[in-house]
């Protein structure tokens, strides 16, 4: 791999942002609302609007349900952030996270399908968990899942958790920086373990940084069997171990991790916590030098590295492998094994839509997390240790991702819709395609006109 | 007129709303999101998310004004319903309100190029005044307005005038139901009186009904310098005055009336309040019959009657001209005069927009109707007493409610950017035609398909 460095990196990194910036500003937005019925000429707003509309009202007035047939809540989501945790910008408030937020909905729509609705709220009127819960509970009837985002921890955990076991809460909700971080790690090990050869239920695992992103990691690993025993957590003060006075003093969301974790209560650094790993997954604070070579290097054979900050990961993928790493992979397109999230939430909410499912389950997760590690094997004919995830360009993940998760949907019996195999795959695949097909005619008519001055 | 009797209307009433049921069911709703930018490849993805999207949070953090550069907040608004007074249905919930929603969506981009989110929220989560006001507050950050829709009364008074007043509050506020109404009505109005040659100082008029629209009509009217000392409004109970019980017990909205209308004390019932009256606005309950004959007959010579009840108004147009009457509206399409929020909402809102003006003020309003007032004897070349509003068919209204309400909002103060008469109806033109245009080549090449089996 050819190395680069930092102040190399960062100046390339630059680019997309200088283009973004000219970009946004010619486009003034990413996305915009489109009728998805034929207006053919004003007498149709007599059906669509009053006095037509009185019927389809009155009809779901008697029976809610009626409001999936009805309106475009089958297909919509809203996409929840109150800016407290933006990409690698932190805190910076809900209208600088609506770019963000803006292209979120992008991808749901040109990957998934599905139309997704930014709402970046206030952070005056809604600082407390409770009352971004209470905000969700409000818009519920309007759509058919949340996608809750980049909301600052551990607040995301309580209002995650307090939404999924409201009885209220009758649509699902999920959190992409938790949850879809989760699928797309939960594949990468899934494919890294079958090419080192080593079971899930052996291997050692350090988690450094205990956020939202190895937090939902943490979770998923668990549901999906990994053996917890072999756990180390490490925040910004060392490992997590029974007794640590903050922990017991804070009594906060870490503290479940000491109940099973470090079960040795080994104390120490990072590196302490790395030696004779198999695996490390570091989802903590940009890099390089963050992980050290001679940390790597104290690791069992075959080590995983997923290092997953951003810009910069936590070591460069050259220096890891130098320092006897096997499989690396980071958040960046331009390095191999890249984790990025957008390989997994278009495919999920497609299949948990398509079947009107309750909730998003573990399993679900599980079941799309396979069926994005089974596609490496399918698309190249072999594993290796440079490619253990498909990239977003193989459209097919999408689609498979519904299927399975539509179908294991169906088997939990959590989903209002029944569909089978087949059906769920055209349906994904009609409603991804005609997204595409949609953009791609009103770009060839200038009707979304080009941008042509770029920064290269 | 040719006379048709209530059950003939109401057959074929029936009609759109049989084909709505099937047109709904069909199309699965009436609303998609789509990019409004190009998406050549993947790689573009880099500039639209991470890490290029940081670019522009980064500068909205630094100034939060730039958010109507980078993103769509300029052009989109929230439609905000707790669907507790839903057209003529009443209140059939959030769920139930959403089909209205959605074509309340689809006439903002249609007719004016507005991105309108339906946000239908949970009565349960939000029944009071002040929660609706907290939420508004909390969707700020996102949208450039706000179009509340179908709210009860009283709630909805103290909804708008709680979110015009607020001064947290930065964004336009506007009650369709209010506001849009009696912009249309005093369009009607302002022709009417020119052709009747009677002015609006000297005018005697009748409110029948004191809910949302009659409401939102007599503030208008105020503004616009009618004769208050003129006005008489008549509820289920009758003519209000001074001392009636119910409204000193209550002392609700419409006890303001009492202060200054009716200063004769005069009590009775619409009948009465109507003897000698130049203006009858009734927005009431369904009719025939709800106003009779013999009312209308003692009314002064050249009576102006606008009966706005949906579906069959107060009385029927040949039976109020055979009264007496010169002029009659009503709220349906298939008798001459219809009174519709659509020939208003789109453009005020396409004005208020494109100048990015931080409240809709009564005089921009008003505006909007005298453009709409003027624009008839444009088209028509002649004022007559059955074409006293143009219908939505003609596109140019909307861009010359939005060149005015634009031009106002800057001569008061109260817009952001200011824009020359060209430059807003450019504007105006071009984002009204380009939706059309958009919704045209999709139809055309199949992406929204076509429907075929209708109730004639």
């Amino acid at each position: 791999m050819k190395k680069i460095s930092k102040e190399d990196l960062l100046r390339k990194s630059r680019i997309p942002g200088i283009n973004a910036i000219k970009m946004h500003k010619f486009y003034k937005g990413k996305i915009q609302i489109l009728p998805r019925c034929q207006i053919r000429d004003y007498s149709d707003f007599a059906i669509w609007y009053s006095p037509g509309v009185s019927a389809p009202s009155n009809e779901i007035f008697n029976d809610v349900q009626k409001v999936y047939d009805y309106t475009n809540k089958w297909n919509s989501i809203a996409i929840v952030s109150d800016g407290t945790r933006v990409l690698g910008l932190g805190d910076i408030g809900p209208e600088a996270a609506l770019p963000v937020m803006e292209g979120k909905s992008m991808l749901f729509k040109y990957l998934g399908g599905v139309d997704a609705i930014p709402l970046c709220i206030s952070k005056d009127q809604c600082c407390e968990a409770k009352q971004i819960i209470e905000f969700v509970k409000m818009i519920q009837p309007t759509f058919g899942g949340i996608n809750l985002e980049d909301i600052e921890k551990p607040k995301c955990f309580s209002v995650l958790d307090g939404l999924r076991t409201d009885p209220e809460v009758k649509i699902p909700v999920w959190h992409d920086d938790q949850q879809g971080t989760a699928c797309v790690v939960l594949a990468g090990l899934i494919n890294s373990l079958r090419i080192v050869g080593k079971k899930k239920d052996d291997v050692k695992i350090v988690f450094n940084g205990v956020g939202a992103a190895n937090f939902g990691i943490y979770r998923l690993l668990k549901a999906d069997g990994f053996n917890l025993k072999k756990f180390l957590f490490v925040d910004s003060r060392g490992i997590l171990y029974q007794g640590r006075s903050d922990l017991e003093d804070s009594k906060d969301y870490k503290y479940e991790l000491v109940g099973f974790s470090n079960p040795e209560q080994l104390q120490g650094d990072c590196g302490s916590a790395m030696e004779g790993a198999d695996i490390l997954i570091s989802s903590s604070i940009p890099g390089p030098n963050v992980i050290k070579k001679e940390w790597i290097s104290k690791m069992a054979d075959d080590a995983i590295i997923f290092v997953l900050a951003n810009p910069i990961p936590e070591i460069f993928p050259w220096d890891a492998l130098e320092a006897g790493a096997r499989i690396v992979g980071t958040g960046r397109s331009d390095f191999p094994n890249q984790v990025n999230n957008s390989l997994c939430f278009p495919g999920v909410f497609r299949g948990t839509l398509d079947v009107c499912a309750k909730t998003i389950t573990d399993e679900m997760c599980i079941a799309a997390s396979y069926a994005l590690a089974n596609l490496v094997n399918e698309i190249k004919g072999c594993l290796i240790e440079t490619c253990i995830l498909p990239t977003m360009e193989y459209e097919e993940l999408f689609i498979r991702e519904a299927v399975v998760t539509g179908l294991k949907a169906i088997e939990q019996g959590i989903a209002r819709f029944r569909l089978s195999e087949d059906e769920l795959y055209s349906t994904a695949k009609k409603i991804i395609e005609n997204s595409h097909s949609e953009l791609k005619i009103l770009m060839k008519k200038g009707l979304i006109p080009e941008f042509n001055d770029y920064t290269k």
